[in-house]
């Protein structure tokens, strides 16, 4: 289902088959936690900004509306009106960082709802229950993410129950794929490399990993801590551990400079809040680096977020006007900056395909950062 | 520049023909404060759900960002990338619903900002120079919208005041539309008929009003705690004494069934902050009445909020999923909301438009209301 289409040093220009269409890597997906953009971002305008891949939270859908409430309106892509690739992740990231009372045992995870307090229980079968209810098209395995700064001892034994859970989890969704209501039954199963910052463990698991037959190979508990010599450290020592001939996802990771970094390393998949999350705030990407629309030297700028972008929001409006947006708290002007956002890390991804396709990422990476860091 | 194209009984079918393109009436402009329709709502939008006209107001773009600003801009159109017609306010009524500390002189009315405190004076020349830094297309006289609680003594001298604030408000737009550096040269002034519910004073108001040679005669002063029976009423006794062959605006009315009560009694233009404030929260028009998306029986709702509507939001996603985004607080679900809500308004006009066109307003008008009365 994944075809490697070339290679420059460890960097893969790829593509992903699934039952929602064909997805180019290297690629960012673009994260709708609650079944949409944060921004008055909607489906349709996905099309515009050249979105492959809509990331949706598990956790979040689960807890709001309910996975059930969704299956019954026909999945997440039918709620949602999207008809192109959905990931959903496992939950297990948002239960360790957003709910309280956490109690982890062999059999899952104790918890409390960030919404109602509401006593929640959720394992592997659970994770892969719900994602089925969704019905994404890239189903993400039930992990632990430990701490970067976790002790060794906790972090070998946490690895080795998130093996546990994984065989757990490729069985339950084996199962489900096959039942009769089930609305996705070639819904992908990818897996997660942890091991924190110990790279003999990265690797180990690596190995336990590559000889399961998944669809595709997540690294996790990256980007959350750790410096990014730690991360890209980490990712060449363990990503040549997992099967070139399968896609691989950085979870989480990171700004243009990290993706990058990441492609370099033979990283397939991205995600992060940031390009959204700072369009919120009026923080904008550009090449020549990022932008503070609330500086008053924005004031009267005629110009748009960037000359010569094809964004939605560059093609008609100025910077002066989305600065008034944003301090006059219009909501337009939140969304006119995500999309410019998304546009952004959507449009690099494609440049970083095409210099792939060239044989010359390199060239173009360097360039791109130098750029950036003017 | 008003074309009369046809009438049944007081009921006027026209069109205003302006430097920004021609205004078909009935009309119901989209209220846009701030230089844009909150809901993230852009001007591109505005095209997809039948705007004719943007309505913003003078007082809140005077504080922030400044009308020198928005001049430097290049203007109003230039700046919120909106090339039909606009009409601004005075910011009369701002001043006297807003701000604090109010002191009305025979020169004008001082004041402080509601944002920031900051002493400001406003007085017919004050207005219209604002309104000629933002170049909309029409400006509004600046008057005193009295209480509807007011006394007679108090009505009576104030209208008397707001009819010399309309020949100060007169020369100086005559001036300024003269004057080089001017961005529109062709800029409307319509004036404002006052005198709360005493219908003498409304009539004697008009009388006087329609001896000055103005663009077009708005209502003012109605809508503000009045029943609806006196504010019909006061149109039945008021409008016939206004120009029929100028356009008669009903300032900030209302809901659908005011408007077409409006319609009836020879009403060309209407605003309302109704549609989009409804709309943001979950507050829906149909034909068959409203709805409150909020109400749990939409949880599991596949349809569009309104089977056959063509707005952008029915064409796409279903009650459930907005139901969702609203409770989830995601911004999505609003603009959806507020796109329906002036399209449901924009449509009626445009079928109240057709039934003038075709000389059935009054079948129209009943059975437009009998449906949303189930």
């Amino acid at each position: 289902m994944y075809k490697l289409i070339k290679q420059e040093g460890r960097a893969k220009r790829g593509e992903l088959h699934t039952v929602h269409g064909v997805i180019q890597t290297p690629v960012f997906m673009n994260v709708g936690t609650a079944a949409a953009i944060k921004g008055a971002v909607a489906s349709e305008d996905l099309e515009g900004i050249k979105t492959q891949v809509e990331l949706s939270n598990t956790y979040h859908l689960h807890v709001r509306p309910g996975d059930e409430v969704i299956k019954k309106m026909g999945g997440l892509h039918k709620f949602m009106a999207w008809d192109k690739p959905i990931l959903t992740d496992s939950g297990g990231f948002q239960v360790f960082s957003l709910a309280s009372l956490r109690k982890i045992k062999e059999e899952g995870v104790y918890f409390q709802s960030h919404i109602d307090g509401r006593k929640i229980f959720m394992g592997p079968e659970e994770s892969m229950r719900i994602q089925s209810n969704l019905a994404s098209t890239i189903a993400m395995a039930f992990d632990e993410c430990p701490s970067s700064k976790a002790e060794r001892e906790y972090v070998q034994a946490s690895v080795e129950r998130t093996t546990r859970w994984l065989e757990r989890c490729r069985a339950e969704m084996n199962r489900l794929n096959e039942a009769e209501d089930t609305i996705n039954k070639k819904q992908m199963l990818f897996g997660i490399n942890q091991g924190a910052i110990f790279s003999d463990i990265r690797i180990e698991h690596a190995k336990i990993l590559s000889q399961m037959e998944l669809d595709g190979y997540a690294v996790g508990g990256l980007a959350v801590g750790e410096s990014h010599e730690e991360m890209y450290y980490i990712l060449e020592e363990t990503v040549p551990y997992l099967p070139a001939d399968k896609p691989t996802y950085l979870m989480g990771v990171g700004t243009p400079a990290n993706i990058l970094e990441g492609v370099e390393r033979g990283v397939d998949f991205f995600d992060c809040v940031y390009p959204s999350r700072n369009g919120r705030h009026g923080h904008l990407y550009t090449n020549q680096g990022k932008i503070n629309l609330f500086n008053a030297k924005y004031e009267l700028d005629e110009r748009p977020i960037e000359e010569g972008c094809g964004c939605p929001a560059c093609r008609r409006y100025s910077r002066g006007y989305i600065r008034h947006l944003l301090k006059a708290k219009e909501m337009l002007g939140m969304r006119l900056c995500v999309l410019h956002n998304l546009y952004f890390y959507n449009t690099m991804m494609e440049e970083i395909r095409d210099a792939l396709g060239e044989g010359n990422f390199a060239a173009y990476k360097k360039k791109k950062l130098e750029g950036m860091a003017t």
